[in-house]
């Protein structure tokens, strides 16, 4: 390790354990060489660091003193009372820390940064260039999805991409949704003045994630996207198809895409790589229509490019070298074998629990006699409770963000809140 | 400079000089480690920067090539037929490459690539706390905009920030802009079903950016200010004050912020550091009324992050540590400096002209008689053409992208086209 993060972590350590208290002075940089017996520039580097990420503050003239802040951890969450408590998330599909090489990552945007011409001006609205040709080629290998990059839009998340989706059509009718969970999208076309409706086929849009049907991880069948395409081609409807999990990624025989399927013009195709990377990288894209595509060009100076430039371009020189295959091999070898131990687990231990692991292989569906789900959360459990009968209970884990170390001290507080 | 640096830049310029063409096949490491007397870690860094920045390519087992791939250069732009011939861009106010510190900024974000665990979640929808606490002080010390955090909503953009302000507004009733200008500004209203008006003091919303007025550098007089807060006031609309340029930054006795002379509640502020920073750093920020921030909160579910969570971050401490400040002061120098060079270059070389600088120190607005304008895009210059009329024609000049050095040519350029 190197030595200036080794001095880093020593007062860093001291800091967040109270040994080191808001106000104490830190050696001079002086001092500290001789302290440490290092170079200058070596202090020097270790005081930014904790400077940078909020530990100390400069006063000019006078020196490095611990400061008041307290650097946020990432156990906070959005304005969730019971935040506080849970100890274990089996709920949000959030990241396994060990699924991400960061510092591969870090090279990417340092290289991105080092663009300093193409930073100084703002990004082309409808995304760099060269990162949309990146996707289509992409999208073309993985999923059949053809389309020039003329085609694709970039944006920051699919609610971006949704408001963009929304304005360019005219007629604000009915859009039909598989159920209500969906809320930041559905809030999008209400917005916008569209009729929201459930599972409506007659709906002149329709949304679907047929990789991930429902937070069970069903997979829509070829047999029903071919219907749902037909249906849509006779209703000149639009289908939506938000492949956001990317879990075809994870199946060695993946069901052909919607957008595939139609051949024809009348499905928008979206994707993102929050789950593939991680989710502090927020960057999506959408494949319009043909029809579509041509009126956003018409209109392309009202769309502000809202993703980060710095990050497309790391992300498109990241795809070319090939390290969303390599990624994505990864992160299926890591969490499918964590749902399997979770399956193992909930079989070895509990008792009266009927246990299946979902098509896509990711999550773990239990059903259970009914219980007193608030037992979850006060044993630190988010779980996603998805129909609680007088008759039984059913529950969906998603262990992604769970470290495999966990699993067999989880499923024993599960047992606890269960049984 | 480091050494694998300019073993990059060796190759680079043989690359883009055309030297080495597509298919050529780089040295082996081996090789390379003797020919430059260097380590095979300084050649493979430099290997890696090459191929991140797309000059070559791997291949397996064989060794690394030339690439067909043309990296991106600045001067492409957003579909514009015209983009090819512009040489001098005196119209768009993008950033000027002496205007900025990008190691300095390189340096923060590689610290918030280290907050690992930070990065494995997504973003608070309503944007990163510690951000929102250090806007919080930076608009109160700077702006005397004082408004709990709380109150603060990030956004990547302006145009991602007017959506979630349209969505929590139920009355999409009338907002009236200063002139059509602001095209994503005033798309967005439309979309979400807002009656667009121009200089309409009776409509229900006023979006005004009165440190900016007009493209002319116009600054609104404190009465003016004080007239639209009073007259908001009576007619309970809502102004949305758009701070957007900083321009009270470059002014050592700034007029008041709308909000602050305000004092009560219908007041939306907005700021962002898209001038002041690099238009590449996509953050911006709103300051709600108190009533929109209960509602904002009330439906936070709704809203997705859309800024990337490590540029927040890294922002974060930039601004703590007083760069921005720093920052500020630079740019202003630079800026008036240009600004002032301009003008007296216009002065020295153009008869018949009536040259001003704006009130706010950042533009030149030039009046002529009338003439073909097509000539300056013959001439390869982009300039903002304010009015033509057959006894006069008004240009507005902001030189933020140009380089001190050429200004004398240009100025001879603007002559050629003009006389």
């Amino acid at each position: 390790m190197k030595k200036y993060i080794e001095i880093y972590e020593y007062y860093r350590r001291l800091i967040t354990n109270g040994q080191m208290k808001y106000g104490d002075k830190m050696p001079s940089i002086r001092s500290a060489t001789t302290i440490f017996s290092v170079s200058k520039t070596t202090i020097e580097n270790a005081y930014f660091e904790l400077q940078a990420d909020g530990y100390i503050i400069s006063s000019p003239k006078s020196g490095y003193y611990v400061s008041n802040y307290t650097p946020i951890e990432a156990t906070q969450s959005n304005a969730d009372p019971d935040a506080q408590h849970i100890l274990y998330d089996l709920k949000s599909g959030g990241a396994d820390k060990n699924s991400f090489d960061i510092s591969l990552w870090q090279r990417y945007i340092k290289s991105a940064l080092r663009q300093q011409d193409r930073l100084l001006s703002y990004s082309d609205n409808q995304g760099e260039a060269d990162l949309r040709e990146a996707l289509a080629k992409y999208i073309r290998e993985k999923r059949n999805v053809t389309a020039s990059p003329d085609r694709i839009v970039v944006g920051a998340g699919v609610q971006n991409l949704l408001g963009i989706l929304c304005s360019l059509i005219d007629d604000r009718d009915t859009v039909s949704f598989p159920d209500k969970s969906f809320v930041q999208g559905i809030s999008v076309f209400k917005d916008y003045g569209f009729t929201v409706k459930t599972r409506d086929k007659n709906a002149k849009i329709i949304y679907v994630s047929p990789s991930h049907m429902t937070s069970y991880g069903d997979v829509m069948k070829t047999k029903r996207r071919l219907e749902l395409v037909k249906h849509s081609e006779i209703n000149h409807s639009l289908v939506i198809e938000d492949d956001y999990d990317n879990d075809f990624l994870y199946q060695s025989k993946p069901t052909p895409s919607l957008f595939a399927l139609s051949g024809g013009g009348n499905v928008v195709y979206m994707g993102s790589f929050s789950n593939v990377l991680i989710p502090g990288i927020r960057i999506s894209f959408m494949v319009l229509t043909k029809e579509l595509a041509e009126k956003y060009k018409k209109n392309i100076d009202k769309y502000a490019q809202a993703a980060s430039k710095t990050e497309q371009i790391a992300l498109c020189q990241y795809i070319r070298d090939g390290h969303i295959n390599t990624q994505t091999r990864k992160i299926r070898r890591l969490y499918t074998a964590k749902t399997k131990q979770f399956y193992d687990e909930i079989n070895r231990q509990m008792k009266n629990v009927n246990c299946k692991i979902s098509d896509n292989g990711l999550q773990v569906k239990i059903e259970v006699p009914p219980f007193d789900t608030t037992r979850l959360t006060d044993n630190g459990i988010a779980v996603n409770i998805k129909e609680v009968t007088q008759d039984y209970a059913k529950l969906v884990i998603v262990p992604s963000a769970i470290d495999s170390s966990d699993i067999p001290h989880i499923v024993s507080l599960l047992k606890k809140s269960i049984e």
